[in-house]
């Protein structure tokens, strides 16, 4: 850490700063310049708070230097982890890019559902998704249809021997979620719902954790650590879009870097959300392709059995019949992806 | 709702959704100009999802003419609304603005906090604030004293006659929280937790509910209904910043705007939270007082007996003796506002 | 445009907008709801300022139907624009995607600039960049070395026969650059330097329009049509990053989905720079190969001989050979987007 | 300034970086610890580019520590500084705050003009304001009178006894400008048009900088630098407003926590103007409240004698009549704030 004194510090506020420092155990070193002093506060950053201490007379800053998350963290894990599920499919590192489609919500029709299902069994993809509690920002849209709508989830990926992976919104609903989901939702307006991280991060199933419309990738890591310090090691992050300075063409700003810069700082695996990061549907198969191009672990879209009628999130879903289009393509892209992973993980594995 | 139809849409595709909105019970008037059809649709928007609508093919975009929000709107209650607590204090219209003031989280030290009560009653505060269940971006960071923060905060003010106001981060801490709390806070990071907007809105205690930081006024006044759609009707709006382009120099930007704004769209009181807003000792007061002139009903500021050692927030903090100097310039402030306001009310019962 | 009147408008105020609209040549349709009336106007919006409509008692709100721009818009030239070069190089619709590589700044040492040439030259790049102008944010930075700077770029272009991009700070500067430019660049931070926009839009030079860091997507094209409607058609477009919530890891948000955005609304080309756009020199490659696959006609990248030494932007160039590495890569992409496009080309011009 | 290097830099890129900062006059502080090294420089960061820097092998991350503006710099400055007018009038520190009002662009109609400049003098304003060449966002907008708009503003100000105030656009048109203006205008587009900053800056006549609708407080203030290290001193800075999350209801946020923080960090004056800021009629009034009682040394404001027929920002502009009262109120706030700053400045002359 790194504390810097206002260049009118007096000698007794620096030696104070100095004083409180040591004794939280860190080492100091003093540096004096012309205009001003810095105190470099070398431990364990955790020990303090850098708020705090930038209270005190006579500080102008503080700045840390290590970052604040530590299981989420790269330093702590140097290869990519991978999240394995109970049937095999496996997420992260030189994997295989995995899919994840489905309706928004999960509505009153089980064969409009099982159509879907079927569809996207047919072009290899993994994971069925659908919402049974919806997070709406109006209370007049509809709120989703809750057990019943994992019952649905649960048997038409039975059926199709898929995974299912659904939102979980609130602890009291998460022993439900719990029974029916292989893979437990973190939507992106309950990303700092800490008492909710606190909950998964208690199960033993695997997290899918949904960046907030705003936050930094550090707000999101520390996201992931909440989980990750209650226990559970298994995340997987979901870039969805951030808010940005223009919605009249794009819902959010899919922030495409995030993919790369999270693997950079983290060993978790991410994917992307094209449907949500853009909300329109003919943005769905770009931004699908550039995030897998930039190392996206795999994508979760939305396909709707008829997206006229969807009772969520329509002008996002592609229908059956242009989804299969569309991953016909992404398919195709996915395959050479992998290639290049697997020349890339026997290079790294014979030590290249 | 206005639906704009693309340049090339075929009248097949116009008069099928027509149709739609007919069967909903929509009046249509269709425009068909020289480059596009435009159709105006005169109803209850709340009764279609314009996502879904601009799904289908041949539709450019869908234009909302109505808030969604009804209960919180202007127009559902041109009066402003006014909460009224057990003990007398009153909040919103042309009542005096209140005060709301406290350390950031209730520590061990309860007689720290019997200080900072004591001062806020001295210069006529009417609120005690304190955090007893803390969200915080780290998980090492300090989370909250829980309930024993619950009793303090109670003693507290049943001692100096002041009202309690705290937060509650989930749903499974609602029954307690209930127990001592008089004004029920709902914090930025949760103001889209619905799951707990709805349970707060089934409370018969009033609610303050913090902006996201990186929410719209209509999010905002969304929230807001979630509340009050499902029966708690005194409800409290807190502007407290929201995510800027710079965070280097303040935390966030304490939108002052949004005080007119709301006041113009919106029955419901208002007030600002210069604290969290800017996140640096030395704006709280100019924040504050920007707040009032604009017609804030109340402003809660953090302020803590030590606030070097504070467990959170510290920075933002004032001390005891900074907290008097500043409130006895608001409370100057706030009397002229007063003064005003009740030249104002006394013109409009009167009907001038 | 849709006039949308107040609740509370009198009939007296209805009947004066419609005047004002009939007057300026609007065919007007009168939807008189239960809660407000809406006008819809039927015209060439650019004959009324829809800022000065909205100021009138009684409305509400203005909106806009018909984008404003003309000339950029997709519907003035349903087919994707060329800009071809005199050398035969052409950049947009189904043609091969370029490549724009070299310092930010040229330098003091030709050589360095030389060998950069000579790289890119070999890997088959299309066009030399360097700054000759500088904008820079403090003004104790290196400014360019203005006239210098285009007689090295002009040379080391000649010897390897590319073509020079460089930017345009001033009209005052312009004859100058015309001299020696075969692509006037405008720098993000002069997107909206009207008087510059014009200058160039009377030059019979190709111009490349770089996005202002916080500019919309319409602000963007409206750019354009400055340009355009002065002349010149020849406006390529630069995706560079705009400013997000979050700086720590990356400069700016590289907003990908721009790319098929203005695909979507306009015909002109846009390539992407993503040396600009993330300031971090690891996510050059993944951002690039982003960029091209979701459709961007060609990719600027920053290429120092030196980077360590650069006077300008060193931590997001490539080194010589941190470049030809990368380039190798992005060559077999541009070859598979390239045959794709050939495909969709021959598909289109049998009409299919 | 601080180089964090990565924890697996290696002794030998330790040591490079030290040598270099050496080189370049630095005096070093080496700080080792468990996981990474820290280097502390003192000396001018001025030396060094830090961008550079951070693009050498086994460097995470450069930190400055002195703020890059010098001239505009707090510290160079201890007391606010004035900037004072061939009247008498004067700007900034304990003066009086000043009112700049007039219409957004100058118009053919004359009779208007002065009717603005005589409610503006009669209401005790100082400055009148008037676009005679106008930045818009579309080319099919009013452009500006160009020179005869500035003969109109001459005459109204000299027969008012009032200052004009109007923006200049390129380096082309500052000689014309410089003949009528006794405040040049500098754009919020062109805050970062760096030849034109040069060239005020090469001027005897004060400049109003305004803020650009994305800028950071930094970015902001070097840009005052850049026409303070040029030669003139006589700097007012504007806030304007930035862009934000929402444009539903405010064009912009004006971000009042500006005014404080600027003060803080610069000696230069600083005014706000909300009409631009919010871009509603409505909103003017208390922003203009709040930014004053937040400390601006003066409130520019839109005034039109016919607003709903303004060529420009009708929307954002008062009428005459709503001027006066508007600004009577704006007089009765600014003479109680007068009071309080002369007290201030009499306890600081005789140092309490």
């Amino acid at each position: 850490m790194i504390v810097v004194m206002e260049p009118k510090a007096t000698q007794e506020q620096i030696q104070k700063m100095v004083k409180i420092l040591e004794g939280k155990g860190f080492k100091i070193v003093l540096n004096e310049g012309e205009v001003m002093t810095v105190i470099a506060a070398i431990g364990d950053r955790r020990l303090v708070n850098p708020e705090s201490l930038a209270s005190y007379d006579g500080v102008r800053e503080v700045k840390l230097i290590q970052e604040p998350f530590k299981l989420a963290s790269r330093e702590s894990c140097p290869e990519d982890s991978v999240v394995t599920f109970p049937n095999g499919v496996k997420i992260g590192g030189y994997e295989r890019p995995v899919m994840m489609v489905g309706p928004c919500s999960v509505e009153q029709d089980f064969d409009g559902l099982m159509r879907v299902a079927l569809a996207a069994k047919e072009m290899g993809c993994q994971f069925l998704r659908g919402g049974a509690f919806k997070p709406r920002t109006s209370p007049y849209d509809f709120q989703g249809l809750e057990e019943k709508a994992l019952v649905y989830l649960k048997e038409a990926s039975e059926k199709t021997n898929m995974l299912v992976v659904t939102e979980v919104m609130d602890t009291l609903d998460l022993p439900l979620i719990l029974d029916y989901a292989d893979l437990i939702q973190i939507g992106a307006r309950n990303m700092q719902n800490f008492k909710l991280l606190k909950a998964v991060g208690k199960c033993n199933k695997p997290v899918l954790l949904k960046r907030g419309p705003a936050a930094s990738i550090r707000e999101f890591l520390l996201a992931a650590e909440h989980i990750m310090c209650n226990g559970n090691q298994n995340v997987i992050l979901c870039e969805r879009g951030v808010k940005g300075l223009d919605s009249t063409y794009s819902r959010n700003v899919l922030d495409i870097a995030a993919i790369p810069i999270v693997k950079k700082y983290s060993h978790l695996p991410i994917i992307a959300d094209p449907s949500h990061g853009c909300g329109r549907r003919y943005l769905i198969e770009p931004m699908a392709k550039a995030a897998l191009i930039a190392g996206a672990n795999g994508i979760m879209m939305e396909v709707h059995h008829d997206p006229d009628n969807a009772s969520s999130d329509g002008a996002q879903s592609l229908s059956i019949e242009q989804f299969k289009d569309v991953q016909r393509r992404l398919n195709k892209l996915v395959g050479r992806i992998d290639y290049d992973n697997q020349v890339e993980k026997k290079k790294h594995s014979i030590g290249v």
